[in-house]
């Protein structure tokens, strides 16, 4: 079943979705938001781009060229309606290739800035391998693991050019160990909570390429009221 | 100037400080609320001990033996008498001694849990040099590094033991590299915010030897109100 969505609060744009593959998550208007971006930023690349939702986001707040990179056709085949209805064709390109391929071609040192929302878990986990092949791609490192991001990372950005990513807060220590291994010093921090008294289930994450040590963790950020209503924190990311 | 405080809110305790040297600071109260201490902890070391505050707010917890160590002979002379004072002195020993000197002598996998609240500040900052000797060695990696720590915890913990540390946010990065290292796994971290809206300035982690990957960051906590005093979350501790 194909939908297409608004996304709460951004009037202006709409997202085609098909709930046979997945949906776009929090995460993914979550991460547009935590971005460091700024004029100088020229070229993005969102890798795992799913219905670019996250290129049409950063759309509204950079004029930056963004390329995104999805594997799988029928979902980049969302992403090129979704970018269609909002006529973005000229700021956003969607490549349906495996990054892996891509990044092999691409020439060195072309991008600001990276973002990706990636599968979260690990092969072995024993989480839902009863999804649809769709979403075990979306969500299993079958395709692209941690390292494959970092190492493709390390290739692409420019010196200084930032990688953005959202992933589990379970998955930090191994994120900041592989980080630092491909020379992305993890800069920024910022945590997300269902409500005050939960554990983080969300973690956002960017690095610098050759960065100097300089960790900032910011503010946390809290999903959800007593009610189940959004916060006025997350409610601010879509207006 | 020697004095004997109260640690807010603990009445049956006091602890005796010397302006000159240092205070015990919120860190140190911190840091014993959030270690993970169960009936199977029979041994305890606190490293760089200072005025055997976490020793003593530890006291009230467990019944385990619990050695706090102490490289500056003046500071652990303050640990003596606020242990005495206490009545601490069969669950409490202080020794005036350089932890590696202490950790070369000693058995290996002699201990359940490790507690630090270690010099926060590598000898390359520019910060405050023009501290009293006591302050400098305290505060700056001069005697300690993290990494001496994360040895000597390697050496002393049992399999499956604990090191619990509080330390700065901006030196993340680095304890997770260090603790990986020394095969000592993060398992559970949480950031200290001054107030809802300011970046996270106090850390507390907890590394398990030879623990499996499975990080959990627990609810933030904030220390002040907007009126300057102490949030209930913090007063909790207290009392």
């Amino acid at each position: 079943m194909e939908d297409l969505n608004y996304i709460l609060g951004y009037e202006n744009i709409k997202i085609y979705q098909n709930t046979d593959m997945f949906k776009f998550s929090l995460d993914s208007i979550l991460l547009p938001n935590f971005v460091t971006i700024n004029k100088t930023v020229k070229n993005i690349l969102d890798i795992g781009t799913g219905n670019a939702i996250i290129p049409i986001i950063l759309s509204l707040k950079t004029k930056a060229k963004i390329t995104g990179i999805e594997i799988q056709k029928e979902v980049s085949t969302l992403a090129v309606k979704s970018v269609q209805y909002n006529n973005l064709e000229k700021q956003i390109k969607i490549i349906n290739q495996d990054i892996k391929e891509y990044a092999n071609l691409q020439p060195t040192e072309s991008y600001d800035l990276i973002t990706c929302n990636p599968p979260y878990f690990k092969i072995n986990d024993k989480s839902a391998f009863n999804d649809s092949e769709y979403k075990v791609i979306a969500r299993h490192e079958v395709k692209l693991t941690l390292e494959d991001i970092l190492k493709i990372s390390r290739k692409l950005l420019k010196n200084n050019g930032i990688l953005s990513l959202v992933h589990r807060p379970e998955r930090l220590v191994d994120i900041i160990e592989v980080m630092r291994k491909y020379n992305i010093e993890p800069k920024k921090i910022q945590l997300v909570y269902p409500n005050q008294n939960k554990e983080a289930n969300i973690l956002l994450i960017e690095g610098v390429k050759n960065g100097k040590p300089d960790l900032k963790i910011l503010e946390p950020l809290y999903t959800h009221n007593d009610d189940g209503s959004y916060t006025d924190q997350i409610k601010k990311y879509f207006s």
